[in-house]
């Protein structure tokens, strides 16, 4: 079986930004794009201010490999919201990368 | 069910230290301890440098509670791996959140 592929996002919200709507947003994204498999996020409840740096929340999108990543990221409704999305946050890190599982879900 | 709780760090090492060595030590301490649900680490292969600011490697542990984090954060094993791993690292992002999940993996 090919890696599965992840897409990361830590992102820092603007303090204007009703973070509700910009997840409703991207929960139709998700919704509406067969290719993401799956799709978790959260936010930081733990961490040190300074080991956070900031940051305070993470999403993270699961596809079956790098070609379902790139036809995603490629997709019209992809562009339109990272469009939106791009105007509520204040900064954001992305990680795009193969999936090495070390420890596997339990089934 | 109570949510899953995830521990997400992403890092860039030291241009001089041996990253499989870490990942070993790494895969080691994961093993060694039952309360680690499960592990996905990758390295970047497609974001653009300017959106991942010099991150290079994500690490996503997954935890059945918060208190299985906490108990893992503590444990003298990961205290030991945390003071070892914290020489190799340029620079760390941490983030500890319950996981919202918004389209789960297919079983």
């Amino acid at each position: 079986m090919a890696a599965e592929f992840k897409h990361l996002v830590l992102v820092k919200f603007k303090d204007d930004v009703v973070v509700e709507d910009v997840l409703k947003g991207m929960e139709k994204l998700v919704s509406e794009m067969d290719s993401v498999k799956s799709f978790v996020w959260g936010q930081d409840v733990e961490s040190h201010e300074m080991l956070r740096q900031g940051f305070t929340h993470a999403f993270l999108m699961t596809f079956n490999s790098k070609d379902d990543f790139t036809a995603f990221a490629a997709h019209p409704n992809h562009v339109e919201f990272s469009t939106t999305f791009s105007t509520a946050i204040e900064k954001a890190v992305l990680l795009d990368f193969p999936a090495v599982t070390v420890k596997p879900p339990a089934a």
